[in-house]
């Protein structure tokens, strides 16, 4: 049975690291048979260049019957100053949105041949494994009231509002309990629980959900400040963080740039399974953003997404032991020091994009 | 004339801390003739066992006459399933409110002799001297509704507001670009525009303020959660950053954890000068919080809570000199070896609370 992939380069250098994939794809369609089928829309400032919106309706179908979406990237200072609604960023909200992808999944592990690359000291990241589950579908991202209001005078006001209901809370603790369950057991909420009572209830129900079902799992709860200094002062601490929207974008943001690995880090946002056919609606996307100032040069980093594919191979089509020889492949390349700009080091020999997506797949062929 | 203090030393390690600023307070008065006149409350959990509340009203109206209000630290496991309104933190933000402090300054900067305690490589931090301006009256913190409702079914729902208004993003963006002026006269502000209203408010207004009053000072904007990872990255690049109230509080942590010197971290709340008498209303307060853990044993730092002190002689009553001197006498001391535990080297003399007070004030009176 076919495989449906839907393919959202984006904007900037998603377009470049997208193609490095479907290179990849190709060869397991044709070597393993892998039935991928795909099919390619637009998104953000491209989108809105084509459409005047940062996704179409017709691409917005697309993405909601494929099994699973691959992202890339969107934004740039070309559209800087188009209206709200039409941002590039509203293309990828909507699609999360939409797709009710309420699990944001951003592991940030840390390379070993990149342990000097991180700004903190190499024997805090060496062998970092946190695994940050962020919701994605609810809290300030999307409640309403979200508005400026003119009150006259000269005087506007911006509102936006923090929502979170006990379901919402219940079912994102679920997935950080599960994944914990399959590495070192160990889940940290973090809310702001002594300012917020949207962080109140997160406590108390991520608590409840505990006990009722995962008490065999280690819980523990920090202010999500004191979480954002115990990453940067101790990371190897932590293994999976879960939290809201909001306090995720910061703290897998903070996470991510420790590893000293940013332009690799994948992520995997993750609706609920299905009633009937236990499919979840998924969408990949690299951590990194759309880096205009380098795109389209052939230099850009294709190992987040490509990274993102290998999640997509793992929880989209339970391809485990492809997915573990693509992780694979990527981390021999790095260890025979062939390396993006990016991540250049001493001794290292630098590629450009297309390079770097050719090692990784002729090491994958080897696997 | 008198000058009036209000000393609020709060729980945990607050009152072992307050206590060696007691003593520079006396030394001044005697040596000096600085006129201090001290009064005390209570405040957080001991208010609490006290009186029920976070802070009584005798108290509130003294923290409102006074010149300046000294504040320790809140909270503890004792108190920690007292009713939210009465949490010991309310009190903490009960004053900032009813004082109107909006302007939360923040300095983030490493102690060189303290550079190598830090989780980054010491050339990061080395020399690092960044200002955070936190709005601090605003925001998600105070904003109605602000509440959990029961839907019923079991499910409830969690509210909280964010708010902000014209004139209170011009008042905090015009204190930054004022300290910026006596620094390196660059400015970041940050904030999330493209997904909250607030934030494209906060963002238009800034950039307003900088083109009408402030334009000789280079004004950057970054969006948080990149900011975030910029202070990971290479945090010397900031001079002054502002940003709102949630956002400076996950920020300003992260950049204390930086420097390595987060027990040696003060900070100042100021509220709007006085229409007739020019004077502001003020609260100093260490960046660290109570640490239960190390409480009553006469081994926490006092030098956040000394260094708050210094920025109470320079900003409530323009004792100048003195405050460069007594930030200069921690600065020799920490030169001398001299050291708590939790800032301690190879090499150095560890001491206690008290000691460390002595040995500041020692050299304070040499200068
Ligand atoms: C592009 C932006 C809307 C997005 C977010 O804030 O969620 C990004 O920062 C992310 O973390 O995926
Ligand atoms: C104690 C708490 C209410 C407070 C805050 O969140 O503002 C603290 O974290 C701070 O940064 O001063």
């Amino acid at each position: 049975t076919a495989r449906n992939l839907f393919l959202l380069p984006g904007d900037g250098i998603g377009p470049e690291a997208m193609g490095e994939v479907r290179k990849i794809i190709a060869y397991m369609n044709e070597a393993m048979n892998a039935g991928f089928v795909i099919d390619e829309g637009l998104v953000g400032g491209s989108a809105y260049d084509a459409h005047g919106a940062a996704i179409s309706e017709a691409d917005m179908q697309k993405a909601l019957a494929a099994d699973a979406v691959l992202f890339g990237a969107v934004g740039g200072p070309k559209w800087d100053s188009v209206p709200y609604e039409v941002r590039p960023e509203a293309g990828l909200l909507r699609l999360r949105k939409d797709l009710q992808l309420f699990a944001n999944l951003r592991p940030a592990i840390c390379y070993p041949a990149l342990a000097s690359a991180s700004s903190l000291k190499p024997e805090l990241v060496e062998g970092l494994d946190i695994l940050i589950i962020r919701e994605l579908t609810g809290g300030v991202y999307f409640g309403e009231p979200k508005e400026i209001i003119d009150l006259g005078n000269g005087q506007k006001r911006g509102i936006d509002t923090q929502v979170y209901d006990t379901y919402e809370i219940e079912r994102i603790a679920g997935v950080a309990f599960e994944m914990a369950r399959t590495r070192q057991n160990r889940v940290c909420s973090m809310e702001k629980r002594n300012v917020m009572k949207s962080g109140v209830l997160w406590n108390q129900v991520v608590t409840e959900t505990h006990k009722a079902k995962y008490s065999d799992v280690q819980l523990e709860h920090m202010l999500a400040d004191a979480g954002g200094m115990q990453l940067v002062r101790q990371p190897k601490q932590f293994d999976v963080i879960v939290t809201d929207n909001l306090f995720g974008d910061m703290l897998s943001d903070v996470a991510a740039m420790l590893t000293g690995s940013l332009g690799m880090l994948p992520s995997a946002s993750l609706g609920a399974p299905d009633g009937k056919t236990g499919k979840r609606k998924a969408l990949y996307e690299p951590v990194h953003g759309s880096a205009p100032d380098i795109a389209g040069k052939g230099i850009a980093n294709p190992i987040a997404m490509i990274a993102s594919f290998a999640m997509c191979l793992r929880y989209s089509f339970n391809l485990v032991k492809e997915a573990d020889d693509l992780e694979k492949a990527i981390a021999n390349v790095l260890d025979k020091g062939i390396r993006t700009g990016d991540i250049m080091a001493d001794g290292a020999r630098q590629v450009g994009t297309v390079e770097m997506g050719d090692a990784i797949l002729a090491e994958f062929k080897t696997l």
